[in-house]
């Protein structure tokens, strides 16, 4: 197992010697590796009624979600983003993809990079170094919510082959819809009294759904006829089999995603190949990709639903619908059958089986080191500061600074964040999980986690009660720069003398770089710092980051090389 | 007279010195001059009900209008602006204020600074060096519709006997009101097909508005007993005479402004002693200040209705209302009369004559030079540029460059902006004023007027017919960084032969920083290129500026002192 650790070590330093050549310009030497892939994005916003109700959506090049990029491994994917926003900025994360080499790339504002000032032209240039589905997404405030999401598709290199054949791939982008601008969220979140966003309007299955216009009763605001919501038709031919890339970039909702009458076999996740299994019913979080074959086996002459439902949370939106048509079929009418109403929201039980089987396909195992040289617990808490509701990691509500943390760290800029480390455990033995919190009292704070370089580093993060009695949510935790081991779940409070033992999968663990934290549960994951930089792990849902549920890693600073001067508008200069 | 052009050029020397010790540091000098009043301002978004319709507001400290600032003349003012916008930078101009010495604290976003970010703290530090009624607001897209507006009231000097008197001393700040954010109307504005902005849903008299809320029946959004919305209150003791500082910063409409039963004298406009004269009706642009005086003669018994009301534009809006109490009323109930309906929108005729009204008070004239270096003619126009609807300048409409004009121009940047010079005048012998234009498509440049320094130059605003048969708006014309001469107002085309020598006064003109432009008129200003730095001249009304209307006067940019490193965030920088 330490051999295939091997492996992967040497060729992490491949990339890091690519990532070289890029930034000294040596871009013939690419050709050997892969095919540069150029894409110019203006980011404006445009009216538009996704779900049939008009609203302002941040568009790229006028499309909500953004146009897919498609490459092949090893290529080099260069977006030149323009901002068209009139007063605000932005920033775009490549979300899956390491930055292996070009940590600044990796678009997460206040941590990698000064925001992209309106009518700037910025370059994001980095390495897809590895085959999967991924995602990008704002990371600036709650823009992502407003409509800037968009999917990323990297295709194997020509004679590898996959653990699994198909005939046809196809995308499916799931996000949640408020008619609220993001502006207006953003400011009920941060206000006292707190005012909390709500169950979306919509859910949207490539960038459609339906509200049901008659609750508005305002034609100008609102048609059900527009062609702009008129829902996402998936055509398949009888007979064939579709790779179905699934992702799910959410702002809130946990969902679940089903074809009427057409079981999926989960194949991929994150990027990484899985040992195969039957669903139903796939439940997504926000961050989390899946790949899933679907067989077109079913009686051609009848139209299926598509189907997403929020589970997690009591459900307060209807159903986001898509259709699946046999070719034959016209494209007019909808499914004679009733939309499916998902799966009861409150039932945690089959989401952590699912959890659980989620499993490294066993011929593309990824062995983790056996051991770890460090292991962090991170207690996750709703809490209160000076009677504003927040978000905390033991007990500590993250600060963005003004200096991203790439800068500040490569700079040595002492007094950009707070040099205390952050906290490493919480009180553990006597934590009850189960209650609200006594004194839910919080402080917030800037500190990160220095992290040895090429350590190897467990994350417990374990789930908590919210300031509601009885209520604990579900976190779809995001690494940046990282895909992990994900070695367990648990129900109820870790406990760090027994719990790996036992309840832990160091044999054929899945690798992601998203993962759910269950209610009252715990999550245990592994990786090893060897990405030089600073990178984000935080909760993918968009109101918890927010409201800081976030923490920071540094990992071989001295080794990130030259930053471009372009991250730094927000830097105070010395000129 | 060109004694007393002498006269002001040298007291302009003195500011200019004064400039240079600020910037070495030397504020000790200043105590000697004036004080220093410091402000630190929190730019935030929140929800207010200003005329009883709920909306997201920009604020300062919580308040929107912002707090007034109060200063004396030769004061120094200090305001650390931190932007508290999530996503959203900002930038403050202080209108009337001419930054002597100071040209990169105009506040003029793309002019004379890049954009402050959020999360910065950035400081504007300039002296106030005349005494009069200035405002400060947003100059940045168009945030000051979004409420971020405030007054500037600078008192005379010690022993200084202004030419009339005054009991107490009040400020009325008129605005215009939209209940779709300024993103909505920003986008509706630049898109094809081109949606306008509409009237204004409110016209709020210090911030406080009343929309109709039974036309929306919906409480959580429109409730006329908030006290958000209660009218402002203007008390008064019997027999007392008030100055009233009335400023208006519209977003489109031109305003009347009245207090039923009580006459009104006019006695500074803009920073400027005007020779008294009395009025009923006092018509104000968006960008202007006038100080009126009343006195308190009426029957105490009766309140008083303060009302304003939209001319120049068929009014859609229901009259902005304030309340005159006598000492002894109790505040609750509203005057027994009608509220004014103001005069009829349509008639030009008695605007024009308040206009040619205003002169200089005679123990107060500034001589203007008797002559002019040079002469600029600025056709106003509506124009098309690739089917998007903009105004155009002698059929150019400007575009803001990256790098703002004062930071290229004194770096030598020769590739920020368009380098050819702004074209002075347009085919004045055919056009015809009173028609839609032939050919209505103009073109887009950032070019500028690069002005010898210190040399006088006559500016002949000249409207002409908009995109519609039979229509002709008004303008109201703001310059950064100078009072003007205001030489003369005249009907259909300005004729550079006869014109000037007929219609102009160069006897007892008076100066002011904003000056309107009526429909299917001229209007003839002098100024003199004193003051070194990169200088905005554009239309006052919001939409119009955003659509083109502006050009950039350039003087003496080698005299500019260093500029702060703060002001270039959007600046490429070499680190």
């Amino acid at each position: 197992m330490s051999l295939k650790v091997g492996k992967q070590l040497k060729s992490l330093e491949t990339v890091l010697l690519l990532g070289f050549f890029i930034i000294t310009g040596a871009l013939s030497v690419l050709s050997a590796q892969g095919r540069t892939r150029r894409y110019v994005w203006k980011v404006e916003k445009r009216y538009k009624s996704v779900d049939c109700f008009k609203k302002l959506v941040i568009t790229i090049n006028g499309s909500a979600p953004g146009p897919t990029i498609y490459a092949r491994e090893g290529d080099t994917v260069i977006v030149e983003v323009i901002n068209g926003l009139i007063t605000e900025n932005t920033a775009i994360h490549w979300h899956g993809i390491r930055q292996i080499g070009t940590p600044w790339s990796d678009g997460a504002e206040a941590v990698t990079q000064c925001p992209i000032l309106p009518g700037e032209h910025f370059f994001y240039n980095f390495v897809v170094d590895r085959a999967g589905t991924f995602m990008y997404h704002a990371h600036y405030g709650m823009q992502s919510s407003d409509g800037l999401v968009g999917m990323i598709i990297v295709s194997v290199k020509p004679g590898f082959v996959e653990p699994f054949k198909y005939d046809h791939d196809r995308n499916i982008l799931l996000t949640d819809w408020w008619h609220k601008s993001k502006s207006e969220q953003t400011t009920g979140l941060l206000s006292k009294p707190f005012t909390w966003v709500g169950e979306p309007q919509s859910l949207l299955i490539q960038g459609r759904g339906r509200y049901n216009c008659s609750l508005i009763n305002d034609d100008t605001l609102c048609r059900n006829n527009n062609t702009d919501c008129s829902p996402y038709v998936l055509k398949v031919d009888p007979g064939k089999t579709y790779r179905l890339r699934v992702g799910s970039l959410t702002s809130l909702s946990a969902l679940n995603f089903e074809i009427e009458g057409h079981n999926m076999t989960v194949v991929e996740a994150d990027g990484h190949y899985v040992a195969p299994f039957l669903v139903s019913n796939l439940y997504i979080y926000s961050g989390e990709t899946y790949s899933v074959l679907i067989t077109a086996n079913q009686d051609p002459s009848n139209k299926y639903w598509i189907a997403t439902n929020v589970v997690s949370r009591p459900p307060n939106t209807d159903t986001g619908l898509a259709i699946l048509n046999y070719r034959q079929q016209s494209s007019g009418s909808s499914p004679s059958t009733n939309p499916p109403i998902g799966p009861l929201w409150n039932d945690t039980a089959p989401r952590i089986r699912q959890s659980l089987k989620i499993k490294a396909h066993r011929d593309h195992i990824i062995s983790p080191p056996k051991t770890s040289d460090q292991t962090i617990i991170l207690l996750n808490t709703q809490n209160k500061i000076d009677g504003y509701i927040k978000w905390s990691i033991n007990n500590v509500s993250y600060t963005l600074p003004q200096i991203p943390y790439l800068i500040s760290l490569k700079k040595n800029v002492t007094d950009a964040f707070d040099q205390s480390p952050a906290p490493v455990s919480y009180d553990y033995q006597s934590y009850d999980i189960y209650s609200v919190q006594t004194n839910p009292n919080a402080t917030s704070s800037s500190s990160i986690y220095r992290l040895e370089f090429n350590s190897t580093v467990d994350i417990i993060l374990q789930n908590g009660n919210t300031l509601n009695p009885n209520n604990s949510e579900t976190h779809p935790w995001h690494f940046h720069g990282h895909d992990f081991w994900v070695l367990g779940y648990g129900t109820g409070k870790y406990d760090p003398k027994t719990d790996l033992e036992k309840n832990s999968n160091l044999v054929d663990p899945i690798m992601k770089n998203t993962v759910p934290l269950h209610p009252y549960g715990w999550t245990a994951i592994r990786f090893i710092a060897d990405n030089p930089g600073a990178w984000f792990f935080h909760c993918h849902i968009d109101p918890h980051l927010l409201m800081g549920m976030s923490v920071v890693f540094e990992q071989g600073i001295h080794r990130v090389g030259k930053l471009p001067s372009s991250i730094m508008s927000c830097v105070p200069r010395s000129d």
